[in-house]
């Protein structure tokens, strides 16, 4: 069954798919990268997708896969090199809760700063910061939250090392204090160095300028203002 | 390690903690059950779970667990006995998939309709309606989404066929009209006639002035309104 084709639907500023890309890479996993037009969505997005209507979503097979968290468990059980989630039901119950506890309360809080403005911005940023605080308690200690290798919580949480600090940049928000926060930055440092990640990753300048019009376009639809 | 003391943290009428509930007695695992008061939080409820202060938590020897669909996964996972989650690791994508979309879009909007009046609440109660019409696409033809036994997605979408019609009841929405979908309308039964299920439920009456009460004290909070 892993010998199936393997397709993956895409958008090049995904954190979401990138989490899937970091999996199959590590996994070694031959694929095929379908980038997919999330303003104008492909016949194959709908079809694929229904439900959500959102990238990522893989193709093993005649099998389809949607949601980022899903996807990558999907792979770690299905190639078993390079283990992703750890193996004691209690390591994996842990994996599992902090990527929701990060989804939840960092990157939605985050990503709600970036979409408004003044006082909404700052409470917003003021709960990304103690959400990143519960974070920076979890991984003092540790290299990786995989250990010495890039594990489950890793791609999860991947995201923090670059979308966020462009977040910050675009936002004027600074949620990721390196004295307040030591272990963290050392973290984010050190998924920064991975190969995997390293060279997997999308254009920092293009990023910048797709998030401010991107954040910009969701503040105007909601407020109904012209900023 | 599968034979440590197993304490769980309830509300008597948290379908989430149900969910926890239903799993440890499939499996035949013997636990402490300890009753808390969510209006006003133990020191235990706030030192266990201090990131959501919520339940269920489950204790197993000196390990916590937090999030009920974590926990369902990591009884799962440390007692092989009464399988919950399919094999396949595609079934298991299916099984992990549909439990968040039911929760996000069942669950919550649901709830959000007895918690609002007028539009607000037609308007979830159509959000409602449209869940419900995928999830019958996917039960048609099943006795249970775990084949011939209870399985994972059965116990996170059980609340369907207790909770859902008194959350109806209360709020005069119907949401499951048993004409338009008659697959889930079986499986509701089905599952209301499982030992396990049907003889862990929470008191009808003492549920209905709970579910008045609370989506009340909702509604004038969120809106500042009396009613």
């Amino acid at each position: 069954m892993a010998q199936q084709e393997v397709k993956l639907l895409g958008f090049w500023a995904s954190p979401f798919a990138y989490r899937v890309i970091w999996a199959l890479k590590l996994k070694g996993v031959d694929y095929e990268y379908i980038e997919e037009d999330i303003f104008n969505k492909s016949p194959l997005l709908l079809q694929l997708n229904p439900l959500h209507k959102r990238v990522p979503v893989l193709i093993h097979g005649h099998r389809v896969i949607c949601e980022s968290y899903v996807i990558v468990q999907y792979i770690d059980e299905t190639w078993p090199q390079y283990p992703l989630l750890p193996q004691h039901p209690y390591e994996r119950a842990m994996a599992r809760f902090w990527a929701e506890f990060a989804e939840s309360k960092l990157l939605e809080t985050a990503w709600m700063g970036i979409c408004s403005r003044g006082e909404e911005r700052e409470r917003a940023a003021k709960l990304a910061i103690e959400a990143v605080a519960k974070i920076e308690e979890l991984v003092k200690g540790k290299k990786l939250f995989g250990g010495e290798s890039i594990g489950y919580l890793d791609i999860c949480l991947g995201w923090i090392s670059y979308w966020l600090p462009i977040w910050e940049e675009v936002g004027c928000m600074q949620i990721i204090d390196p004295i307040k926060f030591p272990a963290t930055s050392s973290w984010i440092d050190t998924v920064l160095h991975h190969p995997v990640i390293r060279d997997n990753l999308p254009a920092r300048e293009a990023m910048i300028v797709y998030v401010q019009k991107r954040s910009k376009d969701i503040y105007e639809s909601r407020t109904g203002l012209r900023v």
